[in-house]
């Protein structure tokens, strides 16, 4: 599925709060009175975009994937969309079969903030060198402990991860940081880009951020990113677990 | 200016509605307690987006142009953006010193809608070749009577425009149809929008279209498109009326 994340605290069912989990199953459970457990492939934060998350759950009713996905569709918000179902092995885990995911975020460059990017890419009027930062995105590359990086809610004790790509690319009046990995703690993508954006600004240099994935020690300069600018592009999984019968 | 055209009715100052202007208006005149008034390039309706709108007022205050912009940004709501500011001749005035204007209607054609183009794109899942589409959208170039192609509303009695640019372009999941004239009559983009995109629904035929811009008579099936496609793209001015001192 595809979400605009602005309206809604996150994905993850919680009390006394909208999510996206609250209106998917307010949706499925219509179509399935047997409230099937759903399983997601990460919780997302309040106010995050999703291009692409995935969930799995069992599924006994008599619509094929195609049908099931027009239905929930029809009952879903438009800020929610299904974009396909397939169906999956037995033990299939939307997040414990993950292999990894792709983040995205988006950043505004220009002086004066394009209107229709307001909640959809942080707004950053810094003048800065693309190489000099993927330089320092590049120190994020390979498996590292990402203690430094994790927000104070982490409740993962291992906070080794294997990153395989990180690095900014350029287009046109913005610069879209792409981020990589077989998994990710708690606001590390949005700590990772917070830090990376003070480079230009002078308030920390390659070294200190070296020394923060070294010693795992996070400082007042590696600051969490806004949430509006942080999209879920894709979750990765091996080609094995997912037969393309959508259609 | 650029606009987001969602939450104001349309441009111009009315009675009992939020309009670009009036909100444009109440930041204008905190700067400028003489209250100067306001000339428009064009009003566009309810809804409809600006990427360039451009207004000119006399102005005898102090800021240069650059922190004039300034100033009214940090006035204005972040949906509206002044993006620059150019002196001009004293005779200037932004709606009849015009040359012409661009207009864009954003389609998207997939069968699922993307939920980040919802109120910023027709939703329209119809299969369709551009060939054909581009055909009939080329009827419009030239000097034509629109008269068939103006809303009820419509009070210009003069209803010849000259069209130099008519045609879809592909990108991705989407098609824009992009429309260049020296002028446009209420509600006359969405309405050729609307023609034309009864074509491939074999509700009009390119005979019925040209039919309608010779004898000026409007059919059932030339309704009118939803203004949330619809963005003023572009105003256009003679050279010599735009001096460059926007720094």
């Amino acid at each position: 599925m595809s979400y605009v994340g602005t309206n809604y605290h996150g994905f993850q069912i919680q009390e006394n709060a909208l999510t996206v989990q609250a209106v998917f199953q307010e949706a499925l459970y219509k179509l399935c009175p047997e409230k099937p457990d759903i399983k997601a492939c990460s919780r997302t934060d309040s106010g995050v975009h999703a291009k692409k998350f995935c969930i799995s759950f069992p599924y006994s009713g008599s619509l094929n994937n195609a049908r099931l996905v027009t239905a929930l569709n029809h009952l879903l918000p438009p800020d929610i969309r299904v974009l396909g179902a397939v169906t999956v092995p037995e033990n299939f885990h939307a997040r414990y079969s993950s292999v990894g995911k792709r983040y995205v975020y988006r950043i505004f460059t220009s002086e004066i903030m394009d209107p229709f990017l307001q909640g959809f890419a942080l707004h950053y009027p810094v003048p800065f060198e693309i190489g000099r930062l993927n330089r320092a995105a590049a120190l994020f590359n390979g498996e590292h402990d990402f203690h430094a990086f994790a927000g104070s809610k982490n409740t993962q004790t291992d906070t080794v991860r294997r990153i395989t790509r990180s690095e900014f690319v350029s287009c046109d009046d913005e610069i879209r940081y792409i981020i990589e990995g077989n998994g990710f703690l708690y606001n590390m993508v949005r700590i990772i880009v917070g830090t990376l954006l003070n480079l230009p600004l002078g308030k920390i240099s390659e070294e200190e951020i070296l020394n923060a994935l070294n010693h795992g020690t996070r400082t007042r300069y590696m600051p969490t990113a806004p949430a509006y600018g942080l999209y879920l592009d894709e979750v990765f999984y091996a080609p094995g677990d997912l037969t393309n019968d959508n259609t």
